[in-house]
């Protein structure tokens, strides 16, 4: 047996504590298969340890302290002193990975990340190693596992977005301050990861708008059902004429949609690829054991790796979200009188929104006109919306989701 | 640039020259991250080209010949002398899998085989290395794209068995002889490569029970329908207590589960693991291009690894199929007469068989009793079985097929 590997712990919150449990169990398997024996070799937390001597006495850095600095200093000087890092953080790729990967290339260091992105789901893995050379086209998938249980519970429940939040919160799907997972910033952060590993892009985070569940009610789920649609929070990278488009929004899939059988806490990522067709990956998204299960992967890729190369960044060009094209599913609060559909179509039509069905719920002070129109330049249809807002004919404003049309091909 | 990386192409048939394509259009980007190019440096055929010069002169070998000799003797001999090799033969590995594995183990060569299971689903990557020293309890799914072609084709038409393997053949899903596929023996093959790699054990073919989908009428497809099922051609590999059960059998799914919506000629494959709980991971099973996207994948592994160590394999004993637990769905067509069912219940009741629904279906001559019954030590089910195939009350012989309960939990 040579000897150990040692792993230098930043960080020894619910993640940290996980990870060095989950190393002591494991050590002896790893070192079985892969020849070394992995130990923590020191502990740096708020109130004990200094990160130069760690850092000296480390094979490689696990950095789970979260946010951006002290993380990105130390992630640096790690890096730069040519030592590997494993990483949970995704605040900190997704808003300096720039200068972080630039000095990982620098050195030859490796840098790795598969917990940040989707849990124990090993999406980076995949994209870097199973798709090698692979162009790939589209990322999408269910990153976030908060909105995810909550957009599930709504679904089986009828419950409010408010009730299936607090319901989250207790089972410890959501914590006390939700608003990082339920506004989609969270979401966006693992997309602008995604979209630069896929894309060998520079995406910062503020280059992702992102839409979360908030605004979500009972009423879109249900009139939605009668569709066959589902609703996800979804983030979608994908190459498009000009550049890409990375972002997060709410969004119906029909449920024979590989994502729209993902349900509670659970994550799924798609990746397209011409020669590859599609990929799915999914299973749980969070939770301090799974997360730790990743970030051991990792270790144990270090340690078994001769070095990583990283790819060059190029700069591409985001798409404007007005030019990118969406199906929509549109909810109108109408006045129940004749000629009403004739008005908004007439609107649709002369915006070039194509109507896929519609259907009239209700009567009198509840009648409502919902619809889904084929994919469209989201700038036409926004407008076309926009038109139809000011019509007298509307008791309240109307309400818009966008509409995954492709099913699971075979 | 350093020097190419040379590739010896054993096999030059639809995936070899899939692979000899795709390696020529991606050596440049290859090249871009990894810093060496790769090139096919020789190429045997039945008609051209020599083993021994194309060893010598190679890095890596890949095999694509396919079945068992010669090309057992060309990767034992590769092995041997060290260099790495990549293949797509699971006839192979399920059969000669513990003397090419030792062989490499002994000379540390690298020994690669994503391509042999699932197509470009990477669960061989992600068992190997997400997964490196966790402990896999179960692996279960659909590993045959041309069962699920024509099980998707029957449940979605109402077509024959015989009507949709045809379509399939006209699709190029199945081929001309189906028998490998359609029999269960194909899935069976990739289900001891991969109880091997989750399990360390060695687990020739012939430890593999296979049943196919040959015997599948449409109304077993349509009852079950009612019972919210969907059928599927399963591969399961789990622990258990006293040893390991891999077998492969049809089997019904409730539409929640995530393998229920893997439709077409689609993989996927399910992991669970204590710590991480479960991923599924899907994609296209078969096809050249994307067989040869999954070598490809492989090859730039090895171009990039130190080496890979092999774990050790030690001998789990198979659990007779009549002792695992299963649910299953049980056909009887029976008299039209009060008491049949109490007669049955009883026979079902004296051997610990618990019905979980019923329906009866038709009157007179058609009349049918349809059921699922909750998991129960298969060898007490299939005695109940034979009893009740004894009774004059039967038209017909019963018809059985196992039903996978659990839901995709979140």
């Amino acid at each position: 047996m040579s000897e150990a590997f040692r792993v230098g712990l930043l960080g020894h919150g619910t993640v940290g504590s996980a990870f060095d449990e989950l190393l002591a169990e494991r050590a002896d398997a790893i070192a079985a298969s892969s020849g070394r024996k992995p130990e923590i070799s020191g502990v740096l937390t708020r109130s004990r340890g200094s990160f130069d001597d760690i850092l000296e006495g480390a094979d490689a850095i696990v950095e789970l302290i979260g946010g951006l600095e002290p993380a990105r200093d130390y992630t640096l000087r790690a890096l730069e002193a040519g030592k590997a890092v494993v990483t949970a953080n995704k605040q900190l790729l997704s808003q300096h990975g720039d200068e972080l990967f630039a000095a990982a290339r620098r050195t030859g260091a490796q840098y790795r990340y598969e917990a940040a992105v989707a849990g124990v789901v090993p999406v980076i893995r995949v994209m870097r190693e199973s798709f090698a050379g692979a162009h790939i086209e589209k990322v999408h998938g269910i990153v976030n596992g908060t909105t995810n249980y909550i957009l599930t519970e709504m679904a089986r429940t009828g419950a409010s977005y408010a009730d299936a939040l607090a319901r989250a919160q207790e089972l410890g799907y959501a914590e006390a301050d939700p608003s990082e997972d339920v506004s989609g910033k969270d979401a966006a952060a693992k997309m602008s990861i995604l979209a630069r590993l896929a894309f060998h892009t520079s995406v910062h985070l503020d280059k992702v708008p992102y839409q979360g569940v908030e605004e979500i009610t009972p009423d879109d789920i249900d009139y939605a059902k009668e569709f066959g649609l589902v609703l996800k929070l979804l983030g979608v990278a994908e190459r498009l004429d000009g550049g890409i488009s990375v972002r997060v929004f709410p969004c119906f899939l029909y449920e024979g949609h590989p994502l729209a059988s993902v349900v509670g806490p659970f994550n799924a990522v798609t990746l397209e690829s011409p020669a590859i067709t599609e990929i799915t990956l999914s299973g749980p998204g969070a939770g301090g054991l799974v997360t730790a299960s990743a970030v051991l992967g990792d270790v144990v890729s270090v340690m078994s790796s001769s070095g990583m190369q990283l790819e060059q960044i190029e700069q591409l060009e985001t798409v404007p979200g007005e030019e990118v094209e969406s199906a929509f599913y549109l909810h109108l609060e109408v006045a129940d009188r004749p000629g009403v559909l004739a008005e908004i179509a007439q609107i649709l039509g002369d915006n070039a929104v194509s109507v896929k069905s519609v259907v009239q719920k209700g009567l009198g002070e509840n009648a409502r006109l919902v619809m889904v129109v084929h994919p469209v330049v989201e700038g036409h249809f926004m407008k076309a919306v926009e038109l139809i807002s000011r019509l007298d004919l509307l008791r309240a404003a109307p309400r818009t989701i966008r509409v995954i049309e492709e099913e699971f091909v075979g």
